[in-house]
């Protein structure tokens, strides 16, 4: 099962270099989260090649535009190429009312609907749980309302070690076997011991995504031994004064949090317009946490799930 | 004096192969007029190394999403590079609810103001009057409310003939000839016949921007006889019952506007998505109008001043 980040845009407010702006492509086995939509979002989706209407849900995660003005767009493009079936759109408060006022203006009746989930971005909570995985918000510190999103596969069922499994064995014992139980007899003595004939189970991964923010440690516990995170790094820390002022993170503040949440693996990105080499950024990342990569439009990272 | 039209997009509401939605850049003597500002807008200015603050009137014919979704971010942008002098911006009723409704909820405070001039698409309106230039609104027959855009050059002065000119003319006697007066002798006699020393005056040139429209010869007389017309080409003939239902035109209607207004030469775009090759539009135009031709991005039209 794939669990991949794809990198769709990468720059802060002023796009140059052929950057784009924000814009994330989650896919979990090919359920399509979009994570956050900047202008372009709809080109960047064609130049690599993917479909709009697998997206199922959309990911705000604050109201400037460099994080969302792809939306529209993008809502136009759905419906024109087909679309029926629901959309699930995840953000802070008001973005129902930029949506709805366009669309007002441009006499547009969608043939599917948009469920609007209105964020409140400052407590942690779950926005979507399901069998498979739960989608968290985490309050991040910027200059107006905004939220990261914290994506985690549920814990999975042990395999069936199919090398120590008898021919005869029940389906209702393979299920129990699957869910962590030992098989018993009839009079109570044990038929089966679970580890030995099965294996644990497959990792369940998890990905955070955090832009924009200034340095916070607020929020490590949530990320705490995250297999991904991305997070923002607009500057270089010579300009951590900068940083502080407009609510956004050097490349050093990104990796520190990165370095004690323990997480796996780095992602920086969001980078100021300033920079056209990016090595800087990366080497400054990567001298306080070595595995930072990062966020190259069209590069995708993935989680092996074992 | 320069006067040249950039195609900076040229698709409509569905992007593909790479093709952008509606903008066109006017540059009038090193004065630049943006004429529709599709998403992706200021990424095409910036492909085609077009400083955004040389841009200080923005045009919008309608609020469908493909001719005016790339302006909030201009407008950021442009505050980004640091932006004073106003910008004009002229549209539809709603354009400056829809950019307000996006200023309030980002927080920006723009360091420069947007003088917003409320089109009524219905009547033809003198929106520019300077000593260069007037324009004009061109009303148009879409879905929604929706006018093109005449840009035409005002009259221009006499030149002088250096050659035949002697040396002792006085100032305000050069004047007087630029102006198509004849200049006399203080006893009433004839000086210097006004043509024998003077040549006469540079084109005025004009160019229309007219899209979205179903076919309509209602502003036929006011596009009689310019240089360049832009006019939208959806589709091709055999759709066009499509093209009447959606208020849109085809290659040979554009074409016959143009033929019937006696203009010089015709642009045709707006291209559906359907159409991966643009030549049967082209060669479609073609057979009613010869001078016309696609509206290929980044190429640029030249009007010559003689």
């Amino acid at each position: 099962m794939l669990f991949e980040v794809k990198i769709l845009g990468s720059c802060s407010a002023t796009p140059v270099y052929n950057r784009h702006p924000s814009a994330q492509l989650l896919n979990i086995d090919q359920h399509f989260y979009l994570i956050d939509c900047g202008e372009s979002t709809q080109f960047q989706l064609n130049r690599y090649k993917v479909k709009f209407n697998k997206i199922d849900h959309v990911f705000i995660t604050h109201l400037h535009g460099d994080h969302y003005l792809g939306l529209i767009g993008l809502i136009s493009s759905m419906h024109l190429h087909g679309r029926i079936k629901d959309l699930h759109l995840y953000g802070p408060p008001g973005l129902d009312e930029i949506i709805i006022v366009q669309m007002r203006y441009s006499e547009t009746f969608l043939k599917y609907k948009i469920n609007f989930h209105e964020l409140n971005t400052e407590k942690r909570e779950t926005i979507i749980d399901t069998s498979m995985l739960t989608v968290e918000t985490i309050p991040l510190q910027h200059r107006i309302k905004c939220c990261g999103f914290l994506f985690r596969e549920k814990p999975k069922k042990r395999r069936i070690n199919k090398e120590m499994l008898p021919a005869n064995i029940l389906l209702q014992e393979i299920a129990k076997l699957k869910s962590g139980e030992d098989i018993f007899n009839e009079d109570g003595s044990l038929k089966y011991k679970n580890e030995a004939v099965t294996l644990p189970p497959k990792k369940s991964r998890s990905f955070a995504y955090c832009t924009d923010t200034i340095y916070t440690e607020s929020f490590l516990h949530q990320i705490t031994g995250i297999d991904l995170l991305y997070h923002e790094s607009t500057f270089l820390k010579d300009l951590t004064l900068r940083a502080k002022e407009t609510y956004h993170s050097t490349a050093e503040e990104a990796a520190t949090i990165a370095l004690k949440a323990g997480v796996e693996k780095l992602i920086i990105g969001h980078f100021s317009s300033r920079y056209k080499d990016l090595q800087p950024l990366l080497s400054e990342a990567r001298e306080t946490f070595p595995n930072t990569f990062l966020a190259i439009e069209g590069d995708t990272f993935s989680i092996p799930e074992e």
